[in-house]
């Protein structure tokens, strides 16, 4: 199994995906928000790019709609939830439909419609994407939405933590990495305390800034859950 | 001073170059190449992408040229020389214009004249690059050719290495490293005999693979030169 990261949204050559296994990760804090989603009993998830698209969506489907996203890692106005993962609580989504759109995640996920499946991963779901990758049996593109378009140092940590899973089952000479796969889990080896490496991440100094701490403890956390969701058809669904 | 990596020539954004100074790197082999033959005395490089341009303009010019550069890190028919630095002696190409055509290096260079300037970096110059980039004081690209269009282990590692010395130069708290920028300065420092690291690296394999090891033993030794060529013009001078 062949193993590859793009480093983000921007990055996406789409011709690359054909016949490929995707993982997108946007785990501070998109992807955790919909692993979060489904855990809690959300029906599915609809991933949008934009604002509005979201609110059209939102109005044309009967009530059991929940809207939720970020820009620039704010609340929408007129949104139900906020891009934190603690806020999409059972009482609020179980059964109930999430429209969302995020900076980076959401283009990320619509970037990758090329491929052959597009999973949802991030560090909560991590070991249970990479079983799910193994028996999927193609090789894999691991999408980092990264932030603002570039590279991530959160996103791409988590991606070495699921390539660690995958080498760690299948054994190390099942599996080919190109050299940024290697260098991933190089860094997650290093690092499986991530929290201390990330506290050099751009994107992790903001959540800190925001006062977003609670989040950055539950998206850190490796492996709460055995769900992996993925992109079917429009759709996000379990 | 703010730094950023580019992580292979087909990665690069031209318009995130207007303002900058470009360090391109292609440390196995194209840039300690162009710095090889700096050292050893020619006059200029003529960096092209096509082995035809590189044929054509050697036809058009008088008898001191020298044909160099690679294929799949093969010698060209017809060149007088391959991609080793080795072969690029003082009593070949003292005063004499070199033109290179190489599948990543001249690429890079190529597509980063969008920037103020345009340095020629590899491990043998590294300390000497970081000052210039200290002399020009604007923010800088590091924009790594890559392998085949894609991440190369040694290419980041060196502009890991690059990013240490101007750290150590000018205070980490003068430096805004990208997240990109501090996973590169990472690793380089948690792998300073880089050659250890670069055994896992793809395009490292491939040339111990064809017997190239008293490149790689050259290519990986740190400044041996204070000579920092520059893109200028259609030609590498310094």
């Amino acid at each position: 199994m062949k193993i590859d990261v793009v480093i983000s949204a921007d990055y996406i050559m789409s011709d690359k995906l054909k016949d490929k296994t995707v993982v997108v990760i946007d785990m501070l804090r998109a992807t955790s928000v919909i692993v979060t989603a489904f855990i809690n009993g959300c029906k599915d998830v609809i991933a949008v790019t934009s604002i509005e698209e979201a609110k059209a969506i939102g109005e044309s489907m009967d009530n059991d709609v929940i809207l939720g996203g970020e820009r620039n890692a704010l609340k929408i106005e007129g949104f139900n939830c906020s891009n934190s993962p603690l806020e999409y609580t059972k009482d609020l989504i179980k059964d109930k439909t999430v429209i969302m759109t995020t900076s980076n995640g959401t283009r990320a996920i619509k970037g990758s419609t090329n491929a052959s499946d597009i999973l949802i991963g991030a560090m909560i779901n991590a070991k249970a994407v990479a079983k799910e990758l193994i028996k999927l049996n193609r090789d894999v593109i691991i999408v980092n939405a990264g932030t603002a378009g570039q590279f991530s140092m959160d996103d791409f940590i988590c991606g070495g933590y699921i390539t660690d899973c995958l080498c760690d089952t299948l054994g190390e000479d099942k599996v080919e990495l190109s050299d940024i796969a290697y260098t991933a889990l190089y860094l997650y080896r290093n690092n499986k305390d991530i929290n201390e490496f990330l506290k050099s991440a751009k994107h992790y100094k903001r959540m800190i800034e925001l006062g977003y701490n609670d989040d950055l403890v539950y998206c850190t956390k490796k492996d709460i859950t055995d769900i992996v969701p993925r992109y079917n058809k429009d759709r996000i669904v379990i």
